[in-house]
């Protein structure tokens, strides 16, 4: 049996988003900057993507951009957000995604921000009277925290930081990665100045993905070249993946509830299970709290064991089972991970991220319940 | 009849390259940073993709990285050469593409490198003692100029400006996005530091490119994230973009002298069926002249004309044909070409830029041909 329990890395695509890419493929190749009739079809289902993402997300098409990914899209915002709006401070927190944190490293390394973190507890929640003290002290701050975190689950209240960001004027940028196509962003009442995702993480393809900026907040382009995207974005424009995101986003909107009443009841079988054959898990984070974490992830903290000592993620893997160690988005489970070093993970016990899609069954939860009984010793 | 001649704006894929990215679009999902099986046949595909492009192009796969097409390749490599190499004079000329253009005066407007421009011709040579004498007096400079012109044709002789770059330790770059697939590049013989290409320009798919650099030349990423591209380029990679410039690159590769003499054959034909009934015509740049120019490219100047004047580009697209009318690459005819205007074309003059591919045909050149002759009156 192959079981794919790696959802937070990426997910396997729909289907119907392969048929919505595929005449993009076959028979409208048009340049759509090309003024021509090969161009114009072409053209307008880029635009079409866009209004359709937009409406979906409750914004304006002028300020949804597409970009190459959710990496991409986080560089655009951070790096030209600061270089447009003058500014000379960023927060953000250790437990980010390296698409942020390495960006924002990289701002303060040449000089352009000074760079503060934020503390986070042993739960992965960050510390939002820091956040208010050190708004309050730095005006017109670049503040970049994430909706959900790729690997523990956690979700910030992005009503309340954003409410705070708007007291104080602060430029807010959430990395949305992980919620985007799971849960509803309702960007007129949201308050945040730009937010991203990545196609591949909610079943549309990889090298897909947008930026939302808010009309009032518009940002200089980070990819220089021709007139593409309105001029905030160079490039011949990776049709496929337009039209890709936007039919994953359709479908993913189009039975949201559904998806998730199925996700949370594996998640919840999946901890109960857990819980009554190894008695001593643990779960990181709030990835066990529902309602406080993704409904996709569970990360699991397993009970120090020799035989799986640095070995878990490749005895699973070895029973057909993939899932994660930490972030997968960056170089697989051997260099350990920043999320759990932050939470003061006990390194003694090995984690295991396990993350769902609506594709994932309950025979594939059971057998890897089955599979860590086996590998822990548990036999009843 | 439709007739397609665009392709310096972008080409329709080779039914060979859909077929070899439709394997990972429905069954190979896997993150390829992921260490487990459904990561790991991914990130093969990837590294076999990366392996194949440096084969053909007689580099090393470290020096290939893959990235969302020409542009960001080309702003790639500017932006972090300079930066890595503690640049403060970039040299390049006005007729280069606006990823180059614009990315290098946004260079300049941010106080990094004085730029300075080669004069061009009236034919759109670039003046080589010129740069010389630049290069002599600013050491260590970038020199970025491209190796054929997406608008005339014209093409640029690399050995001998990596030559003159070499001897004053300069940084070559150069923009090779309209030669890639269409002419052999010989890495290991050719003195230039970093080339770039766009998989859609030879039949794969719009969203790919990569950035070659030369192994001595390293520079830092542009996009920062995970440690994907050996730590160059943060970001899921965009697997169905890989595999299909890869597979693109290798078809290109091929048969090149086979499509080259198919190519060139219609373009001589075109242009002696021009001349023939349209004595008044001329070619824009080298794009005439054989062996200085792109075989692809044909740039037509057609004599003034009340009924043409600034439509002669709408009136084509009446008849089905869908031709540029500068670089389609930026945003469409609308604006007015740059390079038009930098080698002092006459404004009175109608110019379309024809370009051709492997699956171009006679009968579309005569069509084309035809069509010409009754928009201009011609009745013999
Ligand atoms: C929270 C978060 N941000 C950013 C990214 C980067 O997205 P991508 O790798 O698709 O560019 C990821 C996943 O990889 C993620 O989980
Ligand atoms: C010479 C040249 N450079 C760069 C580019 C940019 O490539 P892309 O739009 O695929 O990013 C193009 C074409 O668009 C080009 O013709």
């Amino acid at each position: 049996m192959r079981v794919y329990l790696d959802n937070a890395a990426t997910t396997a695509m729909d289907d119907r988003v392969i048929e919505a890419m595929l005449p993009f493929m076959r028979q409208h190749y048009g340049n759509p900057s090309s003024v021509h009739s090969h161009g114009r079809e072409v053209r307008s289902a880029i635009e079409k993507a866009r209004k359709k993402v937009a409406e979906l997300l409750n914004a304006s098409p002028a300020e949804i951009f597409f970009t190459s990914g959710g990496t991409e899209a986080d560089n655009t915002a951070l790096v030209c957000g600061i270089e447009t709006h003058g500014i000379k401070h960023a927060i953000t927190s250790p437990i980010e995604h390296h698409a942020v944190l390495h960006t924002l490293e990289d701002c303060a390394k040449k000089g352009k921000v000074k760079l503060s973190l934020l503390d986070v507890n042993n739960k992965g929640e960050i510390n939002l009277d820091q956040l208010r003290e050190l708004l309050q002290a730095n005006p017109n701050s670049l503040v970049s925290l994430m909706h959900a975190n790729n690997e523990i689950g956690n979700i910030n209240d992005l009503a309340a930081i954003g409410g705070m960001t708007k007291e104080y004027g602060a430029f807010f940028h959430s990395d949305t990665v992980q919620t985007m196509g799971h849960f509803v962003h309702d960007l007129k009442n949201l308050p945040v100045d730009a937010i991203v995702a990545g196609g591949h993480k909610f079943h549309g393809p990889k090298g897909s993905g947008f930026l939302y900026v808010r009309k009032d907040k518009k940002i200089h382009p980070f990819i220089h070249g021709g007139a593409q995207e309105r001029n905030m974005r160079g490039g011949t424009e990776n049709v496929i993946g337009i039209v890709g995101i936007a039919k994953a986003l359709e479908l993913a909107y189009e039975d949201m509830a559904g998806h998730r009443a199925h996700i949370e009841g594996l998640k919840k079988h999946f901890i109960e299970s857990l819980q009554y054959h190894i008695p001593e898990v643990g779960f990181n984070g709030l990835s066990a709290d529902f309602g406080k974490s993704l409904y996709t992830v569970l990360n699991v903290s397993l009970p120090p064991s020799e035989e799986n000592r640095g070995m878990l993620l490749f005895n699973l893997d070895l029973h057909g089972i993939s899932a994660s160690g930490g972030s997968a988005c960056s170089s697989g489970a051997t260099v350990g991970s920043h999320v759990l070093r932050a939470i003061n993970h006990d390194p003694e016990r090995e984690s295991v991220r396990f993350s769902f899609s609506r594709f994932t069954t309950k025979e594939e939860i059971d057998y890897t319940v089955e599979k860590l009984k086996e590998l822990y010793g548990v036999t009843v």
